[in-house]
């Protein structure tokens, strides 16, 4: 056996079924392995930024993803998305091909290289951003991996193998490793039982849950946990899709004060909140606004808990939601009860408005279906959801990386191919990765893509000084010309009016193929959420108003307050919104393409 | 004034006038400064590796090029362009907008972190790949910022600057800088005066130039000095342009025993070989194949110079070669006729083949046009042109990271918007980053695109053990249908004979606007000159053959060796190449969109 079908052995354990990447001269060997086993597949990628997203999305949806680049070129254009990754915890292992160990030894100038023969700094710039990484050398190649794989394991996050093109040929001994990760079993009780005391001696516990309880593979404990216990419990964003919207003790999200007031009040009197995996990000947490300090109380996070400021080491998540479960009895609560889910009515021929458009996307979504949300405006609109049954909703709030989506979906498609992934990215976020859709074509993927279409970085102009400055101008893009540019089997769509938008989403359900809408909305239409957030960060507390207590004129001050801020000065840039403009050139509304 | 002010101030004056970048919360204050002035302008791009490109395009063109970013997700997605900045001496100055000096001494854990709020992070994956960083700060912002300009200057290398939200807009005194870097007048005269010595005294001597005589700034300072000693010259691949081909001692470029026997046996014989501004990589010097040791030699740098291994520091090339000039009595040298260039013959109705695509090409470019040669097989090809007057040929050998030239061809064109930019791609690294084809129809550029369809990624497939491996096939996409799904003035076109590549290359003549070719050619039909390299590549000696003592037949079996080189034994995937279809239901050839 060789160093990588050892690697390519391991990874097959931890169910990597697909390799995301672009092939490089320096990476053939990695490949040729990964090509000779029939279990597993090459999947290749428009570039490798691409590439690692796609990586991620997989990772997101199948427990962990793998990403193979070259050396130089290919591995440093992926450096933002495996940052990415690990700022969210996606475990994406990373296998870079590296020159010859011969190459390496005589420091010849290769090409990739950057006149300067030390063959180790492109590694640096993964250093901060990946759990582990190594170079692999005919001495340390096997400890190495072990040592790599057993982090990746318990850290949930990106790691780094550079392997020579020799010794990615070298033969190795196979030897049974367990890289599973442990907890410490003293931790362990001694943290379940501070927890299951505090919880039991408090009068109003409250459960946050955010989105690492899936990255450390908890899911099921927590919903026997909350289920159990019957603790009230509400989440994060990046957490909405942890509980059963139906579950009779779930209050809803968390929005400090922008919407729920039934959450915001019962967080803000809790006597002992319990996060589970929480991000405390000013997008995740609406501006860090827990209304106390979590060092008073317990966070549980993937191998760690903080019980009261005191941290409890390796202790795994699923393993003290298990025990704290078996300790503690039920309790019966009376909560309010709160009215989740934004309210869909009947489709006019009027143009659309972003109400009706996550109204009705929101009634789209059925059980079991996978939703990926670019960054931006989107994540506060579909936050606003009922979901239904065991819905996955991925958005990226922490990182932030505007085009993420695309490649994600696709890496998810792939994870999963048989079911139904939606995703939903704005036209300048799909802009910075839009080649992907030819990519998910070329392996014959069927999701479901909806570009809203509002004429340019709408997040940037509204958090600018003017919604007018033109540098979030976008290049104008004819999309659905564009998706039908690929070869493949797709369906798409432009859509302007709530009946063509019905139509459309209904039309998909028919087609089994990939289907592509572009949904036009006006400029700054945006989720109302999302316009009280800014203007919270804009420093006009006079302007933050919250949703449940608001009327419409409320929130047309606010856009109205947006949309006025005096300009910089600089002559505006009169670029017609084509996706806007009914052109009867072009009949292309709800028309297929076949 | 204050900080950012301040920086554009000073990029003025090294005639930077467009900043490439994206748009990003944290970056505000720096765009708002570019759009408020009248002379610089903001060039949005579809994402931040594009960005980057753009700036070095713009910068090989002009003498140096900006590039503006977002905290985290924005300078991250940028690391491997600036890194071929740094690799190929492209000075890039990439300015980041990073979160205000509130945000990091309160070590908030902002979107666009890594659950870290160690704000410096980022910088480290740059530390390697450019000559100087900083983030500036209250108390070091001046310092710092003349610090890095004079490195920037000096080295003609990318540069760094994180530039918080509070210090962009932080009043700061302008103060007269002198950031020219001086030769050292004694090192200056020491080492003019030994290689004058040298060269008076040697038989044989031979000029090798190559791209660091452009990225110095040093191309007239050359001229002179050939022109005036009358030495023969020659050059590198990437030094193609530095010297009038009708230059009576011109010998033609090195291709080491491939190509050009003159050239071959005179460098052979030299007693004293000066090269300016060389890149001894291996594609750029075929094999690191100079028939000597630079060291007993003469090898002039950018700030330094090696004379029989002998260093000399802070001699700048444009200063040592004017001093040179003028110690050195002229000499005649008869040396034997090199042929230079393709020949061209007229067009026929016959399919294309590489040989009359680049002839035709060859003969299409005209004086002062500017070429942006892809990585890959194309700078293999266009190497053999016999160029006319002051045609500048950028390719990046070295680097040589596939997607490059797309957007730096986007850059260049920005630069100098009155010159023909010819942009000469591969499918496979076009599709990398084809989406700026619609930046550059946003701004109006008339670039002449020529995409070489020749079915997935050849170079790999010819480097790999098999041509038939899936991994080198990409995305079917419709070239001309892509371009022109976005919005602007384009006329794009699909060639398939040699008549219709003559028509489509006359047509571009009398467009005034972008022009868009797909050529389709056989998949693995490759300049020859790669062909023989990739076999020596492969170390199969035998197998190695000089072009000028070869005929047809010795090229055939050198094909067919790597045609037939046995697969691995994984399934071909039966992709039909759609590009060399003659398709009834697509008239596209020659074929304008109007």
């Amino acid at each position: 056996m060789n160093v990588t079908e050892y690697i390519l052995n391991k990874l097959e354990e931890l169910s990597i079924s697909d390799f995301f990447g672009v092939p490089g001269d320096y990476n053939f060997n990695i490949l040729y392995a990964i090509q000779n086993r029939s279990n597993i597949k090459w999947v290749g990628c428009t570039n490798e930024l691409n590439a690692a997203y796609a990586a991620d999305g997989y990772a997101r949806i199948k427990g962990y993803g793998a990403l193979v680049t070259t050396y130089g070129v290919g591995e440093l254009s992926a450096v933002n998305a495996i940052a990415g990754s690990f700022s969210e915890n996606i475990p994406v292992i990373h296998l870079v091909g590296m020159p010859s160990t011969k190459k390496i030894d005589d420091k010849q100038l290769i090409h990739h290289s950057i006149q300067n023969a030390d063959y180790s700094i492109f590694m640096d710039s993964y250093r901060n951003i990946t759990a582990a990484s190594a170079i692999l050398m005919k001495d340390n190649a096997k400890i190495e991996i072990d040592r790599v794989l057993k982090t990746f394991i318990k850290e949930k996050k990106p790691v780094y193998i550079a392997i020579p093109e020799d010794i990615a040929i070298m033969d190795i001994s196979d030897r049974k490793v367990s890289y599973e990760y442990i907890s410490n079993k003293d931790s362990l009780d001694e943290a379940a039982k501070k927890i299951a005391e505090k919880i039991t001696a408090s009068k109003q516990p409250v459960i946050i849950g955010d989105s690492l309880v899936k990255r450390f593979d908890s899911k099921i404990e927590y919903r026997e946990f909350i289920e159990k216990t019957g603790i009230p419990v509400s989440n994060f964003l990046m957490g909405m899709d942890l509980t059963d919207m139906d579950y009779p003790c779930y209050i809803g999200g968390y929005f400090s004060q922008f919407k729920n007031p039934i959450a915001q009040k019962y967080i803000e009197e809790t006597d002992c909140c319990i996060t589970v995996g929480a991000i405390y990000s000013d997008l995740n947490s609406f501006g860090f606004s827990l209304p106390f300090n979590i060092n008073d109380h317990i966070a549980i996070y993937g191998n760690y808990t903080y019980i009261e400021g005191k941290r409890y080491d390796n202790v795994k998540m699923s393993d003290l939601l298990e025990a704290v479960t078996n300790l503690i009895e039920h309790r019966n609560v009376n909560i309010q009860k709160t009215n989740i889910g934004l309210k869909h009515r009947d489709a006019t021929k009027e143009d659309l408005t972003t109400d009706y458009v996550y109204s009705r996307i929101q009634d789209f979504i059925k059980d079991n279906d996978i939703v990926f949300a670019e960054t931006g405006t989107i994540p506060f609109g579909i936050t606003q959801f009922k979901l239904k049954q065991n819905v996955d909703v991925e958005s990226q709030l922490l990182w932030g990386s505007i085009g993420w989506a695309t490649p994600a979906a696709f890496g998810a498609s792939i994870a999963k191919p048989n079911s139904k992934v939606i995703l939903i990215t704005g036209d300048g976020a799909h802009q910075f990765t839009a080649l992907e859709i030819g990519s998910m074509l070329r392996y014959g993927l069927k999701p479901i893509i909806i570009v809203i279409n509002n004429n340019g970085y709408t997040t940037e102009r509204l958090l600018a000084n003017s919604p007018q400055n033109k540098f979030n101008n976008i290049v104008q893009l004819n999309y659905t010309k564009f998706a039908r540019a690929f070869e493949g089997d797709i369906w798409a769509s432009k859509v302007l009016t709530e009946e063509d938008l019905d139509k459309a989403l209904k039309v998909t359900q028919i087609m089994n193929k990939m289907c592509y809408i572009e949904v036009c909305l006006k400029e700054s239409d945006v989720p109302k959420l999302f316009l009280q957030y800014v203007a919270s960060l804009k420093k006009q507390p006079s302007q933050v108003v919250t949703l449940d207590k608001t009327n419409d004129e409320d929130i047309d001050n606010i856009e109205e307050l947006i949309l006025t801020t005096p300009s910089s000065g600089f002559e505006y840039e009169t670029i017609v919104h084509k996706g806007l403009v009914a052109d009867n050139t072009e009949q292309e509304n709800t028309e297929s393409d076949e």
